[in-house]
């Protein structure tokens, strides 16, 4: 294919299936992440259907969610037709869903290329990034190569996997990709320093560009069991039988990540280095380096009085939110709860959560 | 008169006008500190009349406050007569309100021994505290003296004035009176830590104890203009003329506080040493020093999940509060506002109160 064809074959599938704890108070189980105006005034997933349909235009764009969120995904992103968004009966972690969605975009496009988005990071660069999934969809199309985009570290960051990229292999524009030699789980902070010093190695964002066809070879390959229960016809047929088949299908498949199953093991692996200002977004403290700052370095969203205060993230969604006299904070307020934190401290809001699980206060959960 | 004629002329007047804004955003103008339940379930004037009940029945006891208030205070001391409420048109200070209730007291009872008590402090030994009142009663009944009461220091504090005593001059059982020598005001560090090492020096707690014929005496004596506000028979008249001879009783006075206007004045002072637990209850720094504390520190009330945290003291009367991985904090929910303050910082939640005045938030003061 030559590459304006490549581009209109291109479909962008979000990942939208995230449960996630660690926004609580606003994140709920019927409000996740994604869900939530975080980072913006729109939504995770808005922002990230809209940082891709300057290169992918509305027919082309799915989201895989859970059967909770389906009615809220829809709703946010109105100007998707119903059927692009595929609904797991249950959460089995990525390889499933985006097995499922493989099998979608074969039905309608055997030639179709296949960009994976969690729903629910932030790009500072979006124009850099689209360059980038354009530049990775005519490669992975062209060389029948799985693409992994790696973020180039800015801090020897402890919480993220590494990718440790080998020789350059292809280039487009100013893009170059390279042979992946190796995984690397979350590194002490020694380790990451090396990583970061050495210029190799990159973070692994779960940002995947692929033909269909090759990802389903993959996972035949890698994982069979679940290549055979997504192999039902029924699977994509209109009509009533899409959903019992479904349900049948994902009732025998293993929990498994797509990057454990299938691009640890795999031997046609590229990555392209990328540096758009990628976040993840994984906690609270995130928003401090997302969002724009006061000159006393406030992070403010809402009803907010700040005095002698600096370095806070404040979110109020609830009552007004006053803070006197304090540092390093994230306060966030809704109606029902006000989660204070230290801000180097967000990633332990999950034991507020747990504890209230404990008390059984389902209804702030 | 002897001991148990002069327990049966005692009378208590809690003096409940203070608007107070150190406890936003719980206190309000409509809920002044008085009128919160901040060191117990029970609202701190509820705490001051059921601290004197033992001593004073019901019928002698008195409160001074203002229109705005007058409603909670009776619906909160509802054993209260209501002609046993002093509603003052306006504030100005304690001179005209302890001038006033002496008028009252007088009109029936020509004999009435008068105990001031602040409604809004906290007091850790009750019974040390009702026997000094007692023994104030009779040394002040037998000896026409205005007599004070003198918090022995725990600390070299530099927000309390101090009164400076001299010789003994009188002994009740264990307690022992003495000669006021001069009032100093708030001193600076080094000089409160020599009042604390030398012994002679004791807090002002605004806790008075006199016939209300001596102090009616003394404020014509030193605040003749008073005094002659106050003449007006009409004041204590039954019937229709009373609201209105007040009015224009207080349309001409000048605001001025006891201590100035009088006690530091006075040649016929003295003052009783106490050790009763005493806590002015200043701002909400000062929870930390009167309610029980967790193994961790923690002062908690209300709908709380604590997390890594120590030495905070949380209020939750609105949403669930969360803390996590935090030290000193003070957070305070209610359904209109979160304040979020170092711990010694309290003072300067009157900043919180001064700005949302400024953006016209009365919804919230």
């Amino acid at each position: 294919m030559r590459a304006t064809e490549v581009i209109d074959h291109l479909h962008a599938v979000i990942m939208a299936g995230g449960r996630g704890t660690r926004f609580w108070p606003l994140s709920t189980a019927k409000r996740p992440k994604q869900l939530l105006p975080i980072v913006s005034e729109r939504t995770m997933i808005q922002e990230t259907a809209a940082r891709i349909r300057p290169l992918v235009p509305p027919e082309r764009i799915w989201v895989v969610t859970g059967a909770e969120q389906a009615e809220e995904v829809a709703r946010q992103l109105a100007f998707l037709d119903r059927d692009r968004i595929l609904v797991e009966p249950v959460g089995r972690n990525t390889a499933p869903a985006i097995g499922l969605a493989a099998v979608h975009l074969l039905a309608r496009d055997p030639e179709a290329v296949m960009a994976v988005l969690p729903a629910d990071h932030a790009i500072g660069d979006a124009e850099a990034f689209r360059a980038a999934l354009a530049a990775a969809a005519h490669t992975a199309a062209e060389h029948r190569k799985i693409v992994t985009l790696g973020v180039t570290p800015s801090r020897p960051e402890t919480g993220y996997g590494y990718i440790e990229s080998g020789i350059a292999v292809a280039r487009v524009g100013e893009l170059t990709f390279h042979e992946v030699v190796a995984f690397r789980e979350k590194p002490d902070l020694e380790t990451a320093r090396r990583y970061v010093a050495g210029g190799r190695h990159a973070w692994n964002a779960g940002i995947f560009v692929w033909r269909a066809s090759v990802i389903r070879e993959e996972i035949a390959t890698h994982l069979p069991a679940l290549a055979r229960a997504l192999a039902d016809p029924a699977l994509v047929r209109d009509g009533g039988g899409a959903a019992a088949a479904l349900a049948a299908a994902y009732a025998g498949i293993e929990a498994v990540s797509i990057d454990y199953g299938v691009l640890e093991r795999s031997r046609r692996i590229w990555m392209l280095p990328v540096d758009c200002g990628w976040n993840d977004v994984g906690s609270w403290t995130a928003l401090y380096d997302v969002r724009p700052r006061d000159p006393a370095g406030n992070v403010i969203a809402g009803d907010a009085v700040l005095a002698d205060t600096r370095n806070a993230v404040v979110h109020a969604g609830g009552p007004l939110v006053a803070l006197v006299g304090v540092e390093d904070l994230i306060v966030i307020s809704t109606p029902e709860a006000v989660l204070v934190c230290a801000r180097d401290k967000a990633q332990d809001v999950r034991k507020v959560v747990l504890e209230l699980e404990r008390r059984g206060r389902t209804d702030l959960l």
